[in-house]
């Protein structure tokens, strides 16, 4: 039996629809941000964070404190908050922090509520490209209000043509060096996308790619995107976990149309 | 002496603002097809076209015959109009019409005029993006209705954090196998991103990237980008060219700050 089971409907549904308000909180902050502007500086690992991803968090923290105060809560810019409750929100609330700040559109913000390590609530926020992938357990997965559903690949048409969002090669090496995979995966998938932040999750979703591998990157980057991806009919796969010191744990994930979710697989494996 | 010179500023200025209306007219093709539906088919290569990139075309065949009936045309979708004349108007209605098909907005139209083989006037146009880059020779590089202007990097900022837009591998190997130089490209330049249409070529013109490789495409793909750059104050190389049958001369191109395109084009050397 799942063990999300033990949450009912009920409330799968009002965390649901929290969620969707976090998340509005979040676009409204980072819409001002972009008109007023933001202060931006570097971290200590030379990765960008700006006063909009700050404001972000602390706002969405509040607003999670104030309504589920037995919460915890885990997010990239602050130290985690209950970290022994069993429902834990996650987020990162700018995730393509570097394209936030050079201008592109394609940063969103991500906010997920798992219970016991497994998603019950999913949304990844686009604010200038109006768009927003969400999903709740039992509840499907939806683009804005009209639910999604993806069809699996033939497998005929998994011949090169297939679209394939993959990590950067920096991902591959930042931590240590496998950009041999980051090879055998432009290789065998040569019709690959390369956006560096969640909107390459977003458009496994919707169906706009047919597949994609996170790499290298610690859980609020893809804390969404397993309830999103199984919500709407695709397939998810946690390939590999390590630690990685400073940063914590790093995960590899694999997403979408289940025949493509196991021919990446395969790649993982040599 | 620049052979543009040889036409005066009052034409390049008219060009300009005609081609801002031509551009005008394919983003509302565009928007009303995106709203009303459109018809796909595939072209023997196993490339997408809809009913919309011809329908962009065969406007912007009309209105550029209307006004200046004496230049040339040549777009992806249909045979060179005029192919003797001196100006020559070359157009790519959508290009990404993969990514417009797949509901991804990063798809754009390409317009430019060139004077005996050099560029006067270049507009990369997305219409759900509501970004556009537009450039007249002498008349600066805009965003919008910014001027936009390039600093060149710092040396010291080429060490793998510099932005660089890449083909993805499906572009090195669609002709012949140039696989080689996409692994040495990726390997030198981990920070990539690869979007596989223009919307790389008009972030290299903003400074959202700090460059852009094109390759192994038809003229129509990057015939705006080398003015655009230039008016920005970036610099355009034509590092590549050759014939590929049934679909004639493509090119390799590398643009944007000065000194990332000189690191970039040293690898196409080896």
């Amino acid at each position: 039996m799942d063990i999300r089971n033990e949450i009912p409907a009920n409330d799968v549904e009002r965390f649901y629809f929290a969620a969707l308000e976090f998340s509005d909180a979040a676009r409204g902050i980072i819409r001002a941000a972009l008109a007023a502007g933001f202060e931006v500086r570097r971290k200590p690992d030379g990765s960008f964070v700006t006063s909009a991803d700050l404001e972000v968090e602390t706002r969405l923290r509040e607003l999670i404190a104030r309504r589920f105060p037995t919460h915890g809560v885990i997010g990239e810019e602050y130290p985690a908050a209950n970290p022994h409750a069993a429902l834990q929100w996650i987020m990162d609330p700018i995730d393509g922090t570097e394209d936030f700040v050079k201008g592109l559109p394609t940063f969103g913000s991500i906010l997920a509520l798992h219970y016991r390590g497994e998603p019950l609530v999913g949304v990844i926020d686009h604010p200038v490209l109006d768009l927003r992938v969400s999903a709740g357990y039992g509840r499907g997965a939806y683009r804005g209000k009209e639910r999604v559903s993806l069809a699996d690949l033939d497998p005929a048409a998994i011949d090169g043509s297939e679209r394939v969002m993959l990590p950067a090669r920096a991902n591959f090496i930042k931590h240590r060096d496998d950009g041999a995979l980051f090879d055998i995966l432009t290789r065998a998938h040569p019709n690959h996308r390369i956006y560096r932040s969640c909107f390459a999750h977003a458009c496994a979703v919707t169906g706009s790619a047919d597949a994609a591998v996170d790499y290298g990157n610690p859980v609020w980057d893809f804390a969404a995107s397993r309830i999103l991806i199984e919500e709407a009919g695709g397939k998810f796969v946690s390939v590999r976990a390590w630690d990685v010191p400073s940063l914590g744990r790093v995960y590899a994930s694999v997403f979408g149309k289940p025949r493509l979710v196991d021919s990446l697989l395969s790649h993982f494996n040599r």
